[in-house]
């Protein structure tokens, strides 16, 4: 039986972009190997010794190091013909006009290469890395790749998008919204129109479903998004998107403890790990609007919503002090000291324990209305 | 500043019903205590040893026990308060004509009593087993009392809901989706129309997204569903509203380990921890579509998608053989048989490993075809 998939789909401009540099790497190799040359490919180094922060883009960059990948050297033949594979199954993927998840992809290349008993990959664990040197060989970032994460977090608000031809209203979306997908190029996303002034994103679904239900979007004029926790990349990237191309400022709503400086650093100036998305993803100009540790005084919260630090919150909270663009920064050095002063951290459900909708009605307005954040 | 939330919201009938049991519920209190009685609540069992297997319903259901939590008893005034206290947290909810996480109903109405520096509550996991058996008191679910969790999971396909007065189409939802709410009771969440035929339901997000873009749903006229793993209580009660209310049969596409069987148990006969819900959240009709041990022969998959099992794999495959309503059937037993006889399991996206639309395009209607799955 012919398969829909037979159909060949008509590549977008950037899909064929992507396809002909992962020729051009191919063509290279062939051209090496008619020259008798030994088989290499430049790799820029994605090791924390290869990055900086830029204090002019305000965001992480990769150092100009590269390391050689070799076919005839032992220890790099695999990861060698590893990349090839990674190279040629996206650009299958690209071809065909799907994508595919990156277990997916793994499970697609993953093969006994006979007669040996050797496997083209054991587990995930040692393709992952793969996709992320082809990203920085490439310059592409691997949602172009049509490779996919897992989807999580949400989104409502004052904009209209188009989503693979269909037109999503995040206005009307109910109480569940519109779940964020995992690749949010402009390939696929497109903002038809938008009315909304700013962004709020929120660190976990439950929060997001209390401003949701109180319409703090509509009543404020805003999108409103979550991450369910650290925001997966196509969170990140719909956030960046929003911001650059419709030039929104992103506040951010997050705990009071280590990990919602965490999550905030990661908008603001992307992972260390990661850090050459950083010029796709990052936000240095996203803003801290809280909590803050002055808010138990402030807001006036009963002993009872204090949540003791461990040892883990009192050595995360002073290396994220330390990271370059919080060090220089006076504000954020106090907001540091002062919750480690304190001996205690606080998430925003303290403050819906005040009044269930005091954070969206009094609280967030007030705070932007004061223009009360950190950045 | 008079806040948004002071007008008072009109109740829905079921609203009412809610709060009039847990009025009657104190009722009874005042009264005990106005005749100088002992105060006590019967509060049906949760353990184990209450619940059974109903061979004609084909649910897990509780049984008659019921346990007397008493006001005057050292070991239980404690938790008598806290039962108090919960009532009347969730009353308050339902009145204002909101909703809150099980988190932020815990910060609520966690306070000290003064003058002793007792916490009404030390952490959450002491006010969420007194939710439970608020539950089981009422006879309510948890959404009824207007308590949610953490959201996740998504649905696209040929229905039309009403989600809060938003007409939300699955049809329009381009690759993000619908995502599926925490609170899904009819209060909140109306069908309008459906033409599909009946659900799919997969275990991941990831295969979801496979599943989308190759409009599955739209082939097949169906409803595409997944719960990020182990479907949250949103995701098992909308499966549920979908299989009883619009008469569609239920198809889960899980992988073949123990983890996709338990998820399977879960949907169709639910949780033994909380088998009160069974009567409203499970679905014993629902059906295994797979994948299924004999998958790796009958579709010539390549060896490098065995995943050996180990020893956990093995023990929980023989607990599940060993469930009520899988014991007796031989049909399961031998599908466990044959996945701990491979001495492997598979995950759906060995599927996506022999062709990258395989699972889309031919397992799935294959299988649908031959109506060849367990139950």
């Amino acid at each position: 039986m012919a398969k829909k998939s037979d159909t060949k789909p008509k590549l977008k401009p950037r899909d064929t972009e992507t396809i002909e540099q992962i020729v051009s790497l191919a063509n290279g190799i062939v051209t090496a190997a008619g020259g008798g040359r030994d088989l290499s490919i430049d790799i820029p180094t994605r090791s924390l010794a290869n990055v900086r922060y830029n204090k002019t883009r305000k965001i992480l960059e990769m150092g100009k190091g590269t390391n050689s990948r070799q076919l005839f050297n032992l220890s790099q033949a695999k990861s060698y013909m590893q990349t090839i594979l990674v190279a040629q199954g996206a650009s299958r993927l690209i071809g065909e006009g799907k994508s595919n998840s990156i277990r997916g992809l793994y499970y697609t290349l993953k093969h006994k290469i006979a007669p040996t008993s050797e496997n083209t990959f054991e587990d995930q664990a040692e393709c992952d890395p793969i996709i992320e040197d082809l990203e920085v060989i490439l310059g592409s970032l691997r949602e172009e790749l049509h490779l996919f994460a897992d989807n999580r977090g949400g989104m409502v608000g004052n904009i209209i998008l188009e989503d693979s031809g269909d037109e999503i209203n995040c206005g009307r979306m109910g109480s569940g919204g519109y779940a964020v997908p995992s690749i949010v190029e402009p390939e696929v996303i497109r903002f038809k129109e938008c009315t909304a002034k700013f962004v709020l994103h929120v660190e976990k679904g439950t929060v997001w479903q209390r401003f949701n239900e109180d319409k703090f979007w509509r009543n404020n004029n805003c999108i409103l998004t979550h991450g369910a926790g650290q925001p997966p990349r196509g969170v990140r990237r719909m956030l960046y998107r929003l911001h650059n191309e419709l030039k929104l400022p992103i506040y951010c709503l997050l705990d009071n403890d280590p990990w919602g400086y965490y999550i905030y650093s990661v908008i603001k100036q992307g992972s260390i790990n990661l850090a050459y998305e950083s010029q796709r993803m990052a936000i240095p100009e996203a803003r801290f609007l809280g909590l803050r540790s002055s808010d138990y005084e402030r807001c006036a919260l009963s002993d009872s919503v204090q949540i003791a630090l461990n040892d883990t919150d009192r050595k995360r909270a002073k290396q994220i002090a330390g990271y370059p663009w919080f060090a220089h920064k006076k504000s954020w050095q106090k907001e540091i000291d002062k919750m480690l002063d304190n001996g205690f951290k606080l998430e925003v459900e303290a403050l819906i324990s005040k009044d269930i909708s005091y954070v969206t009605e009094e609280y967030t307005p007030q705070r932007l209305k004061d223009q009360d954040w950190l950045d």
